[in-house]
């Protein structure tokens, strides 16, 4: 494990906190409040088609550090590794990690690797942990949306879990889906002239846009409006979706953000959004109102709505 | 899962932080130079004597923390859960968790669960990452120890791998072995007067007290001699260690600390940790000496020396 360590990923994560191998890193005083995270990834299958494990694990944290404004400063990553594990798969996803963390422009500071033997865990496992700073005048909530506001979404929904669903279920008919997974700190840092109007943001993975607009709606007391005809899909995760009867709105994602806005900056934000590569095709999706409290529901084109109820266990396990 | 953590994490580790559920905890601005680490727990089996892998979570990240120098402020957590794992285990280990995080005075501020199908893990596996503060004029690291130096021990070596090793062969033999998993930050905020004379400090986990002192040997270019006859072991520890043929410098501790000193203060640091309950038997282990850089031996009562080599692979799969 020492040669696994020093040969494989020191080369790979290679910062000078992982390679000093004192018990902890120890980094300087971030000046301000902190937010910390942490978040197991069991993905399966650890490579598809879009990205792998690796890249998840670092872009999973990076956007929660990131929904919670701050910005991403430190990494952690601990791997479970099953024994027998092709030694291709760990440069892989070493390397991805590496690549993610620099797009993302934080550093990987300190790891730890575990190996079980065969049949005692499936391939690997990555948790990654974060830390981040909070810029003054940052304080976003899920418990902040207040009657009024917009709700914008920074682009496509389910293309995540429709890449997965589609390579794990061999449903190659759709034509080729990629998983969205990105780094969402330059979305947030983009905002920061007009933080004081910016009072929710979430990244919508596990149980897609609909469950953290629930989660929103509940914390904060408040329903949410969704604009049906304003959800923007792909027309071949629309097409996956279709045949297989799901709801976009409920699939996860990997690289998009929600963000409840004041009314008075709405406009300004969706330009922010739309002129940075990973938010070109943001929109306005809806709006919130003053209640009935934690009740969610999209407009139809026709007048119509219907309930978007939280979403009941998981719709696909091992999607991140 | 939403209920899994509401009904079940929530009670047991609630703090007002896991409770928010925000996608980070937001946390006070530390005041100083931050020590980060992460630590996966895989250990087998889960529940053994003297503790538990939440236990074990716990202790084992708030030491690696405190070894750095660190005060220990927050912990994450993170379990991957095996399907149909037993509530009652859950349980026990979530309130373990609880218990840990009081004594060690740490606070469980972030949290994920991820539910992986039965023959995906091995019942649970969790992750622990901590955020701890480097009081003023602590400095210590792993290159820091020069010749001269007095080498402290904390306590009796080996008991965890040990009642981690006659609980899963089913060595009932040897009387009853129990690990001696605890928080060390307590024996380091001890040592917090005579800091400027604190060199080096290690939790002897993995491979013992023998791994880590060949790591420090290493790191700091120097030689380590310790003193045969003062290595501390429990009797049903070394009953059990000679009938398996097995070193107990060799075997992990989830509660000792080893110190490298300046000889100044060599005797008041060994006075103050006789006086706290986890130090009581603590020792002057050996001295670190000028070299051949890296080695460190072990000198008899009869005068010769044996090597005490870096452990070369694992002995003991899966003890932490």
């Amino acid at each position: 494990m020492a040669e696994l360590i020093e040969g494989l990923f020191l080369p790979r994560l290679g910062s000078p906190d992982l390679a000093r191998a004192d018990d902890s890193a120890v980094l300087p005083e971030p000046g301000g409040q902190i937010a910390f995270t942490t978040d197991s990834f069991v993905v399966d299958p650890p490579i598809f088609p879009g990205g792998d494990i690796g890249r998840l694990a670092v872009c999973g944290t990076v956007n929660d550090l990131a929904a919670s404004g701050a910005r991403p400063l430190y990494l952690s990553t601990a791997f479970i590794l099953e024994e027998g594990l092709p030694l291709e798969t760990l440069e892989r996803v070493a390397s991805s990690m590496a690549a993610a963390a620099e797009e993302a422009g934080v550093r990987l500071v300190a790891g730890d690797t575990k190996v079980v033997p065969r049949g005692k865990a499936d391939r690997l496992f990555i948790t990654t942990s974060g830390i981040g700073v909070i810029p003054e005048g940052m304080n976003v909530s899920g418990h902040h949306a207040r009657p009024g506001d917009v709700v914008l979404c920074s682009g496509t929904l389910g293309d995540h879990g429709m890449a997965i669903m589609v390579t794990r279920e061999k449903l190659g008919f759709a034509g080729p889906i990629e998983s969205d997974v990105a780094p969402l700190n330059g979305l947030v840092e983009a905002f920061h002239p007009l933080r004081h109007g910016l009072h929710t943001l979430r990244d919508a993975t596990r149980g897609g846009a609909a469950a953290v607009l629930n989660e929103i709606a509940s914390q904060s007391g408040v329903a949410i409006e969704v604009a049906e005809e304003a959800v923007p899909v792909r027309p071949a995760v629309r097409a996956a979706c279709e045949l297989l009867g799901i709801d976009p709105l409920y699939v996860a994602n990997e690289g998009k953000l929600i963000a409840v806005v004041a009314p008075e900056v709405a406009e300004e934000a969706l330009a922010i959004w739309r002129a940075h590569p990973l938010g070109r095709d943001a929109v306005r999706l809806g709006e919130v109102l003053e209640g009935p409290a934690g009740r969610v529901h999209a407009r139809t084109p026709f007048g119509t709505t219907r309930l978007l109820d939280r979403p009941l266990g998981e719709q696909l396990p091992r999607i991140c």
